[in-house]
């Protein structure tokens, strides 16, 4: 990889092998080999690139690339370049990527080199768990999972195979995590928490704080803490972004469904429960009991109100808003603007507006 | 209580005694005894449950709650199980939530297991100041704190009685934190911030950071820094969410108010004024020199410009947006949009651009 | 200054040569001293203050300062109290508090009582390395740098000279840092980062974490992580607020032009490019690809779609919103509302909107 951090011997793979990895037919040396994936700026001899477009085939048949992951309109084109047709060339390029890194992460539990780029700190990846690590008495350490520097794993806490716990995290009293995770630095996970497998947890992230629930005394203008002692459960597959902020429930759950792909500084408040396959953009805030279900897609900076519903393979564009107790519906429906409507009424409306206010 | 991450012996509590706490009027059996608070669904028989709504009280009776908080209007309800009569049910359950959770936090000064939902790392219980921690010398650790592991208290930083300091908080110089306070993991508090009695503050919070203030070089264009040399006050009461930032004041201070509670990811900057008993939702953000008057409810996601003020009992809608220098007035009057209005008036604006809009 | 957070004796500098670092006239003793900056009300004897509006002159003559920053309206007033006449008293002022606070830092390499406002902890200022911190072997770090306590730096990261990394930072494998920066606690950086000289990092930050991206698997409806394996890089002169999250670039680079001033709890999502001198405040988020040529200045919780470009010097106010692939365009000129329109027809709208809802 052109920035990779630092120097180290990559695994390769031969042509054939990522081909009938990713599902491509292949054209041209399937021994050739490749060990990383790249832009077609920055591609070495040994990256695949890849081409969606038809018209920048050219471009990536020309660049450095050791070969070039294409759809099909690339089949009939003469090239001295290895070439690897796919319906659907990003998924195949992304399948790749996922190969390099798997066999990454298997020279990082065999002891070898730590070449991967995060941030846990290279002493982690020597040792299990690094000699600077507060591990409970009672806690579990899987074998294959790594331990970084400073961290505190609580009571009862569980970790599980080949699960990766970054430098300076503290996982709270009986968190149980599942295998292959991977827990970036300096996140903090509440007692009590569940974390499915291959779940991703982005540095600074808090997972099952308290939810922020008050009731008001008439009499003095005091907020009393309503008891906020549920649970936070995260399912298989999910990403969480840098610095978002996760409550556990207040009396009950809150859950990320399997899957689920949340970006960096997202607020999910207490009791909202959010389906599989949901991916939520940067910024977003879902007040408490908000129900997201399966493959709906919000964008940037949406708040949505308590316990409002977002339906099955709803898609609400960035900055919209949704009032509380409102459902939202239609499968590949696309909504837009607060309070959230159909996106083509919302945008009729601003056409409107704008012709009046040029008028006058 | 349903799910308590971990289990152990809870201290119980007599129904006699949790209705005197509370204030509340006792129906049936006195000495029957209940430990932890709990939903309807999850609730066991030493749980209390709390109803508000006439509807759902043959449910909760019929649970295997060990006793039910409820309105007057449960007073002549023949049911074998206990009740407590409450004029403000919801209030009382919160109240009797707390007496619980005081009692857990006897048991913890004194030495025992630390049955409490919280992500401190389980050593943090046993001795008071843990090993791995770095307490300067001159910094000064009442009776009864506690401090967690790797957590760092700079030179004569101040930690009062029964505060427990989270593992991996970083704590400044000369910082003074009143007592029985919470400070989960990881939170950052900066060089002469001043905190009163019973604050929490969540995980990953930043507490006297310096405020966003730059004065333009108008023959380069470079931004020069303006000196951030005030403080940070915080009252007593006050709760602060996870991943919360609060700016120092420039040169004189941003407090504060005695009761306020601040939810997740919110922003505030420097010189801010905050009053007591205000209520800050998910992901808001106030300016430089913003007042927010007494007893104020932001909703999530708002935006306030530098130095407007918020008066007293005012209530804003999230996502609502107040420009620089205005003043929002009117108790108990609900405001809503950017430039934020009376709802009132803010939803005709709404309907009216609805209905251009299907004209059209 | 009145803040102060712990008593220290701190250096003092003649009127005199304050005049000559800021470029301003002397009027009156340039031989008295000072020491620090302060608002007219907080200031004591060795405090300078400043004055912009002719109307608070009165008012700073007659405070405890030692000596009053004014502008030209000031030359003829008689007073007592030394002046320093200068064409832009406030940037003047932002200079005299770089010049104390540079002192202080060469009295901390010195190995001085660390008399400054920050939350590193006292012990860092101490020892170069604290005890508490884990140094990779192949780590390089230079002369005068500090490394405060429990802070983990990667293998073959470079701290630069007289670069102040804060307890609790984890500083990723390959991580480069140059001169003269200032990394608060708690902050996270991935591998590979690389940061300019005097940079600003404040506490909980996250820098060059993976980008937010996905291909959705048209069968099975998951989503299959798209490679994050570009770079961060962060030019000289750059100030980052707490609580902000940087992504990298995903194949290619995310870079933070020189000069520029991000506030706190920003997001910046992958392969941005943002220019010289850009300010960006709280809360704003820029999806993956966008460009902010240089000199815009962006308000708070801002909200940018992926590859759109803000040109050179626009303005754009908060809450602002810009729609994916959007240009905005203008020297000086102020935008504002989504979709982001210039602020002068922007408000028309606004005005007939009201009027229509008046009229219903």
């Amino acid at each position: 990889m052109a920035f990779a951090a630092v120097q180290c011997e990559l695994m390769k793979r031969s042509l054939q092998e990522v081909a009938e990895a990713v599902g491509a037919r292949l054209h041209g040396d399937g021994k050739a080999q490749v060990s990383g994936v790249a832009s077609i700026v920055t591609a070495s001899a040994e990256d695949l690139v890849f081409v969606e477009d038809e018209k920048f085939l050219a471009s990536a048949l020309g660049s450095r690339a050791g070969a070039v992951i294409a759809g099909g309109f690339a089949a009939a084109a003469a090239s001295g370049k290895p070439m690897l047709i796919s319906e659907h060339p990003k998924l195949a390029f992304a399948r790749a990527a996922r190969l390099f890194r798997e066999r990454r992460g298997e020279e990082k539990v065999g002891g070898h080199a730590p070449c991967d780029s995060d941030a846990r700190g290279a002493g982690a990846a020597r040792e299990k768990v690094h000699g600077t690590a507060v591990v409970a008495a009672s806690a579990r350490v899987a074998s294959g999972a790594v331990v970084g520097e400073r961290a505190v794993i609580g009571e009862q806490a569980e970790i599980g195979e080949d699960t990766q716990i970054g430098a300076g995290c503290v996982i709270g009293m009986g968190v149980k995590i599942g295998a292959e995770c991977e827990i970036y630095p300096n996140v903090t996970i509440y007692a009590g928490s569940t974390l499915g497998e291959r779940v991703i947890v982005h540095a600074g992230a808090v997972l099952g704080s308290d939810g922020f629930g008050y009731v008001r005394d008439r009499t003095t203008g005091h907020c009393e803490k309503f008891p906020q002692v549920g649970r936070l459960v995260i399912e298989d597959d999910v990403e969480i972004g840098a610095n978002t902020a996760i409550d556990r429930g207040a009396l009950e759950e809150t859950r990320i469904g399997r899957g689920a792909k949340i970006d960096n500084l997202v607020h999910i408040g207490h009791n909202c429960r959010i389906g599989e396959n949901v991916v939520i953009a940067a910024q977003t805030g879902l007040s408490g009991g908000v129900v997201i279900e399966n493959n709906v897609v919000l964008g940037g900076q949406v708040g949505i109100g308590e316990h409002a519903r977002i339906e099955e393979g709803v898609m609400l564009g960035g900055q919209g808003g949704v009032l509380p107790n409102k459902v939202l519906r239609g499968k590949g429906v696309a909504f837009w603007g607060t309070p959230a409507q159909p996106v083509r009424e919302y945008l009729k409306q601003l056409a409107v507006l704008a012709r009046l206010g040029k008028k006058k």
